[in-house]
């Protein structure tokens, strides 16, 4: 049962902790925030919907909770920046329990402490409709070290962490009634924002242009490539894939454009120059995360991709898009 | 016609001009700003949803638009500060056409111009249940600025700008599908942020606590004692009201719980000390907007409200709360 959205702000206020950077956190018209000297605030908003980006059969009030978090924070990961603050809106359907509140309230507040940034402010009301949230999340980088889309150099390579698809395997799966494996589940579910690693590659000077992939390997690298004005060429046996998507891949082979253009995969795709080779395989070790060299950037401004017997390889499937229709819906 | 989220990002971007404190704009994964030395970044984030916050056959997109960024920026001129940036969050319905969507951008794009503020980024997606929106608006206050809820005094004025109840006034009629005055229309659909004032108010240092008015006087003041620890005394013919407000009241006088629970006034409720007087009425005469002292700050923590004839007023109406249910709202 809801006790009115000002007990609700007031269970909320009592769990938020606060760095020392925000001096004004819930309770006021706004939030308040000092940027230290010679850095950039950073920002990013994203809504998650239910039933369009989530159903809340497929997933748990925590789940819901934790990436509401880390997809936002993965966009701080991606200019290399450090997150600092948070604001969370979210309309809230009347049938949901102070139980279920409480659940997305954990999730929440977990990825919070994970990621160390602090809830300073949001909204809450009642949704006639689904649960909806609206997340935005405030980061800040040194003035000379954020890496933006733009980058990117023609020669340069192009890099991208951790594996790719499991999210798009994990939803097809979930589209066609299959359990998911535990693993499946954390990669769809509980995706990891690599705020470490983009922190290095920024603090390093690594990289010429950085972006993590929400939409697919493809559809986000377009916007990388557009931003730089460059084309790409990549070469589909160096795409990192799971021991999972491997297995489901050998049995189905046009599974691989779920690892080229599946949404969600919350890996960032970045761009380096061929000299940081050496330096990146060092990062990856210390890191205990994959950094995977894909292909690289040419001319012009078309994307490439190379089967390993050097033939051209054209994938079946558009890029994620929310706006198409659910039918035409190829990678989510 | 909806081309797609890509194609609807490269119309909104087109229309984005940018601030110079804005180093990146829309584009990237997030948006970069400046803050001047010795300034604290505030943020405020609101969800407006439809059926919740507004009904489509009771306004029209331009309002919904133009009322988004307004009630955000509201929360900026609150702080006494100066708003800077936009990020905007919509879930768009697959009925709403481009036209209509046109629209709205118009009704955001006139405001962001009127209140002097860039749209930075933000997030689209289709939606499958109602129109939702989410705006984060972001600004800037001297660090010795800010005017926050907290630092009212025992013996304070308390003073509010413009008028009371229109709004709520404006939501009943269109409840009784009733046309409405132009006047009405204004104050409901297309409401005015304070800024010039509460940056006035902060710049030369006449008050002591602030906030806006979007719950209604007597829930929004509530937050305001709260945080400062005292109580208030109000007189109920000091109330400023609209000359179409007191036309309604002379027919039925309880509408006066109008001026005092209804919501979205979004007018600026103040304390000052009373030396403050007279500074406060040439500042209304600069803005040419009124100023009225409605009561004061007293010992303790409850609301007493006097009537002309020195007895004491209760309200037949609990503040506006959007966990209530429709027919146990009674201010909105």
């Amino acid at each position: 049962m809801l006790n009115g959205e000002f007990a609700l702000i007031e269970r909320i206020r009592r769990r938020a902790s606060s760095l020392p950077a925000i001096t004004l956190g819930i309770g006021d018209d706004c939030s308040a925030l000092r940027v230290p000297p010679h850095h950039e605030l950073l920002t990013s908003t994203d809504l998650l919907l239910e039933n369009v980006h989530f159903r809340l059969d497929w997933t748990d009030m925590y789940s819901i909770g934790f990436k509401s978090v880390a997809v936002n924070v993965s966009d701080i990961a991606a200019m290399g920046a450090e997150p600092l603050s948070f604001h969370l809106a979210v309309g809230l359907p009347v049938h949901l329990t102070s139980q279920q509140i409480d659940l997305f309230l954990d999730g929440v507040f977990d990825a919070l402490q994970k990621y160390r940034l602090s809830l300073a402010g949001g909204d809450t009301c009642r949704s006639e409709g689904p649960l909806m949230i609206a997340a935005t999340v405030q980061g800040i980088a040194a003035q000379d070290r954020m890496v933006r889309r733009s980058g990117a150099q023609e020669g340069d390579d192009l890099w991208v962490s951790g594996s790719l698809g499991d999210s798009a395997l994990a939803l097809k799966r979930l589209q066609a009634g299959t359990a998911l494996s535990k693993f499946l589940a954390q990669r769809h579910h509980r995706p990891e924002a690599r705020v470490d690693l983009g922190q290095r590659l920024a603090k390093q000077g690594l990289v010429t242009a950085m972006l993590d992939l929400s939409d697919g390997l493809l559809g986000d690298l377009r916007h990388l490539l557009d931003e730089s004005g460059v084309g790409a060429r990549l070469e589909l046996e160096r795409l990192p894939l799971s021991a999972e998507f491997r297995t489901a891949l050998s049995a189905q082979p046009e599974l691989i454009d779920l690892a080229l253009c599946g949404g969600e995969d919350y890996e960032l795709l970045f761009s380096a120059a061929a000299q940081q080779r050496g330096a990146l395989k060092v990062l990856a070790q210390e890191l205990s995360l994959p950094l995977q060299r894909i292909g690289g950037l040419t001319s012009g401004s078309e994307i490439h991709i190379f089967r390993p017997d050097g033939e051209l390889y054209t994938p079946q499937q558009a890029a994620f898009d929310h706006f198409r229709s659910q039918k035409d819906k190829v990678c989510e």
